[in-house]
């Protein structure tokens, strides 16, 4: 094999499918990157068996050929090269010489042949969404996932006609985000890892002019996007039904400040993790929401001014779990809807495009 | 005690004192940051025993009184704060009540009495320089301390009327940086830790206007600043007598740029690092300098253009040794001077502001 290319895209290309090499693996193939230079393509492909990603890489091709390198020091080199022109060459021994201006490396390659290539699935009736509004709907729910359960560990992407729902859940809280399509894709659902997700977002664009296209397939996932392809294993099993679980009345609503809010569980947070896991007591009263908090370390105390309805309640918290979410919503003010100190509580906007649950801790 | 300060100042005076508190110590009180305020100065206290500093805060005594309290908690707690005024008031009992805004924290303080004040030592006679210039010094000789010999774990400073040296040395290298003063200051030498000076860097200010003033005193030196006073023990011992390591005549001479030769000392200490401790072999002929490094990793062979006087010359090194020096001259041209494959290569400029020697390594 012997290619070229600039040393921007070929580190581009690495950084992208380094997401997917296996740490520790049993497997040492796994900790490669595998290149194929066939045609008028070359390809890098990482695969760890629950994630595989490929991509396509502009260059030159003079001669075709295939060659496996592990990737974490491949990554180091390649970053390392000016920025110029590089030209990679292997032999019939695997021996991979990498030459870039006046800097010339020889490393250890491997065949390729026992390299785990990515299922080639049916593309076809892919689910389309910028990248950036992925991006984000992510970030917004997956820290409600948990390794307790099995699907717990990932996040349920349910598709519904034109809406297009993402669900996270543990034992003590639930987080849904709600976009709108441009088309309609019947109904469709799976869990996804949420790994495969965590990964997923530091390689798509902040964009919403570039779009990805999403495969539901039977034990697979496809992401399409750029010259990119993700391909993960899906989390079998039935996720909880959260729609038994919404709001069906409330006795206290109120609106308060997100950047208020945000500030004071923040505050809590330094004596909850120093200290023991002591709730968070939120005394809504009248157009005061009264924060306090006591554990081994000190005590805190806050007002913040609020916009109440309804009565006045008195109600615990983890605050950490309170703050997750105040972190990550959009709006400057943020409505929040209670039953009793024993009931969820609930987070929502009006269109109910996110939509966050958290139980209660006696206090 | 009742002070009140903003929170800016506040959080300013506990992070430039922090560098000294104690981690994991067995005295807890040397965890501890004491607040002193009497008459019409607040005073901020860490000492470790090695190193102690001290800071004046601005703000407002309402009632003289002394705390204590544990620095890792209080500075989470002040940097939470709102950019506010914050009141801080204390009881018999050395509970610590602090009120920001509408944010109040309780938490417990400790009396004073046996915490390690500083030692008061005469500042008479103090060298003065620019905060950036001794941040600048220390960062470019610092690497070559160890801890192999008690004195090695320090760097020394040498006071010669009006120039000012500061020197390190480990069992394979030396590092020498030379400022000159505005005044002369006699003679003056000591050996001041390592450890220090780390910190010291991390809260002296990027300013060539603010000026530090160093005394010299038995068993300690204090570094006066802004209104900090920051003093250390000494480390007691002969330093080794870099003067007879000096470079007495060289056979080859090259002049290489700066980055260009960091570049590929970086991508060398990849395959380095990664693999065995491998060094590199500089084939220094006629005016191209050709470095080549082979590890179980891979090999690594790069051509630099350089400017050479003298013989040409095959020598060995430690990447790294070379590295340290390169990524802190200032120079974008600089000289390296060389005797044979087993003497000792120096690098330096003319003026001898700054003097590396790296004894080389068989190859």
């Amino acid at each position: 094999m012997k290619i070229s290319c600039s040393q921007e895209d070929f580190y581009s290309a690495i950084n992208i499918v380094s997401k997917a090499v296996a740490t520790r693996s049993t497997v040492s193939i796994a900790e490669c990157i595998l290149i194929t230079a066939y045609g008028d393509e070359i390809k890098l492909t990482a695969n760890n068996n629950e994630l595989g990603i490929e991509t396509i890489m502009a260059g030159n091709i003079e001669e075709e050929g295939m060659i496996a390198i592990d990737a974490k020091i491949f990554a180091e080199i390649i970053r390392s090269l000016p920025s110029s022109n590089i030209v990679m060459t292997t032999n019939e021994k695997y021996s991979v010489n990498i030459v870039c201006d006046q800097s010339e490396f020889n490393i250890m390659g491997r065949p390729g042949d026992d390299f785990s290539f990515l299922p080639d699935l049916n593309q076809e009736n892919a689910v389309e969404i910028p990248q950036l509004a992925l991006k984000d709907i992510i970030r917004q729910t997956i820290f409600s996932t948990d390794e307790t359960k099995p699907v717990m560990r990932g996040e349920q992407f349910v598709i519904d006609g034109n809406t297009f729902q993402v669900e996270s859940i543990d034992g003590y809280r639930f987080s849904i985000r709600k976009i709108t399509l441009n088309d309609d894709y019947g109904d469709k659902k799976a869990i996804v890892p949420a790994k495969t997700l965590n990964e997923l977002t530091k390689i798509l664009r902040d964009d919403m002019d570039e779009f990805v296209q999403i495969v539901f397939s039977n034990n697979h996932m496809v992401f399409l996007f750029d010259t990119t392809t993700v391909v993960t294993r899906l989390i079998e099993g039935e996720f909880p039904d959260i729609n038994r679980m919404m709001m069906a009345d409330y006795e206290t609503k109120f609106t308060v400040s997100k950047k208020k809010m945000t500030d004071s569980l923040r505050r809590a947070s330094l004596l909850s993790r120093e200290g023991d896991k002591k709730p968070i007591a939120l005394n809504i009263k009248d157009d005061v929401l009264h924060i306090d908090l006591k554990t081994h370390v000190g005590t805190m105390d806050e007002d913040i001014d609020i916009k109440k309805e309804g009565k006045n309640l008195k109600i615990g918290f983890n605050p950490g779990y309170l703050l997750d979410v105040f972190n990550v919503v959009d709006d400057e003010e943020v409505d929040i809807y209670m039953g009793s100190s024993r009931y969820p509580c609930y987070i929502n906007n009006a269109e109910k495009t996110y939509n966050y649950m958290i139980l209660p801790v006696n206090i």
